[in-house]
Parts: structure tokens; C-alpha cells; sequence
């Protein structure tokens, strides 16, 4: 399922709820699925799923809609989780540790190589099967083991500093939990700013009584 | 700032956004702002900015810019962090932890007055300065305490039963993490779910070979 057209990031952000739905279905027993169904659990509209899908050629069949596990593989295949990606995570928090012990690594194809923390307290502690390691560590352990995401659960102060530190050593991708933006001046570095506050104030002005 | 029409979900997405980078701003001493550096940060077209502050009128003067700190105060209030929200926790594993002990909750104007678990390992340990309660008094907490958020960080299987009875109980919003959909039969309720995957599985899609 080689494309050749790049997939615009609308579409691409879409792909991954259709992949988890797609996999809920399978669990679940359903073996095919209708755009109209499919919307309807999704919350996208039939016709935005079907144009979604038709990007890559299209999996439906006129009259009787997805093949649930098929659909699923092949989104698998377009968004990568059938290779397997290197990971390690920087700062070992609560929300490093969560990281860690959470399906979401494994699930997205990554393994989990190892964790680096600056705290004395933390490091040589035993986290989801690893000894956590001195940061300083970082920059070798990423070129001995072709390292590709860094995992960034470390205050804001130190985020840019450290993704430059890894990007130097070869770690293309950052999944950055800092809450500020990473600025790293290394070509062809791909960067996922994860803002958990954005939702809750979503969340927060939905509650309000501005939204009746 | 009360403003009468409903925001589209699309700008208010995009609202929280504007307000963290107008804090930043701010607190870099920044005092004033065009829609063109902003954009720039911000990485939103300065047409796209201009037409999302003007839904509520516009805080933009010709010319001058935005003051960085009437925009951020004035987004502030929109938003609805400038109230405070009641929030509980339910589930008290290292993600619960995290988010206990994250400023997201304060930064967004949400007051955490209760952690609740189900495991007798969990229950009466303390954790940012609460005792975790049992489960099973959670419903009369919220009852008692016009709890308007709770916050689901609990396995996917209990997560629609425990919504469910906390609604019953007055909570208004949700901000799920237990990796599906809730099915709430409530009128009124809000939720919004966090699938820290999605994010992780389009920076997989970034680093591999296909997005060459």
C-alpha cells in the first residue's frame, strides 16, 4: 500500500481515530461497516470518510462498505505501526512514568529503549522494566541505537536544549509534553507539540454557562 | 466580553492556542502584537487570526497591532479560565498522578477538590495533598460539592458506567482518557476525549519512510 501522493495533515490527523475505531469493530466481532455506520460512531461525516479513504484508492465496495479488518490493516500500513520505531523518554516524571506503563507506545509500533532523568532521585530507579539512566547518557545510548523519537516529559526550561542534544545524535521525531514549543534547528526533524490544556479549556468553556 | 452568537469548534480549538502563546508573550515582556508574528509562532495564517478575533469584534487596532496583554486577558475570559471549575479525578494510576500534579489544571482555571480509586493498594495514600477516597463515595462528593468536571484517567471498561453515575450526580463535563468513547445518557453533558495515541501515530507517520 505504497502511495506515492502526499497525504495532507487533515486527513492524516483523521486516520488514526478511523484506525482506533477500525480496531474497536474488529474486537469487537463486526466484520464489515458502512461509511454511514462508521460516521456515526466517528462523528465524521459519511462523505469526508469515504473522500478520506478515497486518498489511498478507496477500500469500499458499493453496497457493502468496509471490510473491517482489511480497512484496518491497510491503515495500519499507511501510518506505519506495522514497523517498529525506537523510542526513549526524557524525564521521568509522573507523566514520564505514565508514558511508559501506557499501551499507546506499543500500540503505535514504538519500543520503548530506555529513560533518561538529571534527578539523582530517580535515576538507577527501575521504571516499566528499565533502570532509568543519567541524562548524560542520552546523545550516546540515541547513536549506538538508532534511536527515533525522543519522548520530551521534562520541564520547558530544558526541552530545546535537550532536543537539540538528540537531534544532533540522530532522533528524527519528538512526541514534546514540555508545553512550549521546541525550537530545533536540525533539517528533516518532525516535532508532535502536545498541549493537554487546549482540551480542558475546550472542556472549561463548554461547561460554562457561555455555552448555552 | 459576554458575547451572544455561539463560537464554531473549529476557532474554539484554536482559542486555547492563542492564549498560551499570548501568556508566553507576556510573560517575555512582549507588550504589543501584529497578526503577522503571531502568525509566525503561532502557525496559523495571520487572515486565519484576524478572522478568528473578529468573531468577537476584533481587539486589533490598524496598524498598532494587538496589546498582548488585553487579547490574552480578553481570550482569558471567553474561554471561561478566568472562573473556577470544581474537578474531580477518577482513577489514581500514574496518569492520575501526573494530571494531579500538573499545572494544566490551575493554568485553565479548574480547582481540584477530590482523587478517587477503586484499588485498596490506592485508597488513603495521599497524593497531591488529598487522600485518595473510595470509588464508591464519589457520586455523593460530587452531589455535595457541585463538582462540574470530572476527569476519567480509569480503564476503558469502567469508564461509561462511572461517567454515567457521576452525571447522575451534577458533573457536567468529562475529560476522558480511558481510550474510547463515552456513552453518556445525560442531556447537558460535555465531553472530551484524549487519545494521546492519534498525535504519537501521525509523528510515527512523520519519521518513516513515507512521508519522503
Amino acid at each position: 500500500m505504497k502511495n506515492d501522493k502526499k497525504i495532507s495533515t487533515p486527513v492524516l490527523r483523521r486516520l488514526p481515530k478511523y484506525y482506533r475505531h477500525l480496531e474497536e469493530l474488529s474486537r469487537a466481532g463486526v466484520s464489515k461497516i458502512s461509511s454511514k455506520e462508521l460516521s456515526k460512531l466517528i462523528n465524521v461525516t459519511a462523505s469526508q470518510i469515504r473522500q478520506d479513504l478515497n486518498c489511498f484508492g478507496g477500500f469500499g465496495q458499493q453496497g457493502y462498505g468496509y471490510n473491517v479488518d482489511s480497512l484496518r490493516d491497510s491503515l495500519a500500513e499507511i501510518l506505519g505501526v506495522t514497523r517498529r520505531y525506537t523510542a526513549i523518554i526524557v524525564g521521568v516524571g509522573h507523566l514520564g512514568q505514565a508514558l511508559a506503563n501506557h499501551n499507546t507506545l506499543t500500540r503505535s509500533g514504538v519500543d520503548l529503549a530506555a529513560l533518561f532523568d538529571i534527578s539523582p532521585d530517580v535515576v538507577g530507579s527501575e521504571v516499566a522494566g528499565h533502570v532509568v539512566q543519567n541524562i548524560t547518557q542520552a546523545a550516546s545510548f540515541c547513536r549506538d541505537n538508532n534511536v527515533d523519537i525522543a519522548i520530551l516529559t521534562l520541564p520547558k526550561g530544558e526541552a530545546s536544549a535537550v532536543a537539540n542534544m538528540l537531534a544532533e545524535a540522530g532522533v528524527r521525531g519528538f512526541w514534546n509534553f514540555a508545553n512550549t514549543e521546541l525550537s530545533v534547528n536540525h533539517e528533516g526533524v518532525s516535532i508532535e507539540n502536545v498541549y493537554m490544556g487546549d482540551s480542558l479549556m475546550k472542556l472549561c468553556y463548554d461547561v460554562s454557562d457561555q455555552s448555552l
